[in-house]
């Protein structure tokens, strides 16, 4: 297949590699012309693409509110798939639905990444065992939805699942969202310049996405707000009910807590 | 150095590996016969202890609350050096200043472990690079000192912290008893059933130490709790003031609480 991958960040790269890797012919497509130099360098990408012309299948990989509005936007072939890779999807998906289209629209997530960002992180085995999300409608095509999957496959993704746009939403405010907000407002303490020394394995875990690309996750919050703020405020509430146990030196009352935390982290294993 | 290590679970089982490892004879003392069974089927202890007559240097890796009770009705022969390991500090050097003894003193807290507990989890390698804190008072024998940080080095960790008992349970309280909480509030939610598929390698890391032995977390939250309800208390805060930049959609504001964490996180590793 022809593939024109837009935004050759983290994300679009590893796509593109992946997916070149996989044998589809892929050309990149963005903004600056040093991430297409580095791309054709690092044989990420077997050209630049001009246009959108001929492409049997155009990924957008680009910020969240840069994919509504080219999905608003886009010039894109008839008959083309568009699938973006947003973190959110009920947004790009209310964008489609408003704009006329002879296109195809797929929404997906890719469940992965690393701390960093941009075309230097990316990889062909960014994607290898990770979770792939593809959100689905009444008006998704059905060749359009296999043709996604196959690609999903040859990226190397693991479990592939499909659900609603809504349904993404509210997992990955759990899933995701919240793990950057509270890496980041963990460190968010007068104490962190002293730490050094009395760090272990779990601190580092915990702080590993503090350093978060702030434009981007701002966006990808306000596009989830209430999803996201329902998490932050149960995350919340749960920490006060763990500060009054605590004050209170309630060793039975702690073990209790700790235990309804595990019976739900083993159901989530279970099944996971 | 004759060395008997009092308690042979991961840390315990680790320490003695670790010394043995490094030329030391070392002997084990355990509770239940099956963990000296083990240690001595894989070359953990050269033998087990009748007693602690003649050893050098005693470590008790044991529960909080027992190692207390221990330092308070240990039998330690004159002039040796007892280590703790417990997780907290202010409360074992309290019980050590109450009882009359003639052997010497010496807190630590070996930055390590794993989400799994036990000897099976037990290795030589487990301190490598890790962090190694020792915590002294105006009562601290020298040569005792001395003898400690070398078996911290022999053991193999990387970085060595002497302070007060004080100054190592306020940064422990942020930098591992919070982590512990976190993780463990963050899986308790009635969507922890239905979220796989939806996870990237945040939210494994983010939930990682969510399992807690629960008792032994219990213990050491009530025996530093002022200082760890703080940092509950202050991550509480901070989340409520992300969720209501959430709440309002307040990209700016969001970008800058973000930002605040960027700068702490950084600050920390600039140092570490």
């Amino acid at each position: 297949m022809k593939i024109v991958v837009y935004g050759l960040g983290i994300i679009g790269a590893s796509v593109a590699a992946s997916l070149k890797k996989a044998g589809h012919l892929v050309l990149g497509k963005n903004r600056s012309r040093e991430s297409i130099d580095y791309a054709l360098a690092h044989g990420m990408i077997d050209g630049e693409a001009q246009s959108y012309d001929g492409a049997d299948v155009i990924v957008l990989a680009l910020p969240p509110r840069v994919t509504v509005h080219e999905l608003c936007v886009g010039d894109f072939p008839a008959g083309c798939i568009v699938m973006d890779i947003c973190g959110v999807k009920t947004a790009p998906e209310a964008a489609v639905k408003q704009a006329p289209r002879s296109w195809r629209y797929v929404g997906t997530h890719p469940m992965a990444g690393k701390e960093t960002s941009g075309i230097r992180s990316a990889s062909d085995s960014l994607f290898l065992g990770a979770n792939f999300v593809i959100t689905v409608t009444d008006e998704t095509d059905s060749k359009a939805l296999d043709s996604v999957r196959s690609l999903a496959r040859d990226m190397g993704f693991g479990r592939i699942v499909e659900c609603t746009a809504a349904e993404h939403d509210r997992m990955i405010a759990l899933t995701s969202q919240l793990c950057h907000v509270v890496a980041n407002a963990y460190v968010t303490t007068p104490l962190s310049a002293g730490c050094a020394g009395f760090t272990g394995g779990g601190f580092q875990d915990m702080t590993r996405v503090a350093p978060v690309d702030e434009a981007m996750w701002a966006e990808l919050f306000c596009m989830n707000a209430d999803a996201l703020a329902e998490e932050v405020s149960r995350l919340a509430a749960r920490l006060k009910t763990f500060e009054q146990a605590i004050r209170n030196r309630d060793d039975s009352g702690l073990r209790s807590l700790m235990h309804e935390g595990k019976v739900c982290y083993e159901e989530f294993f279970r099944r996971n």
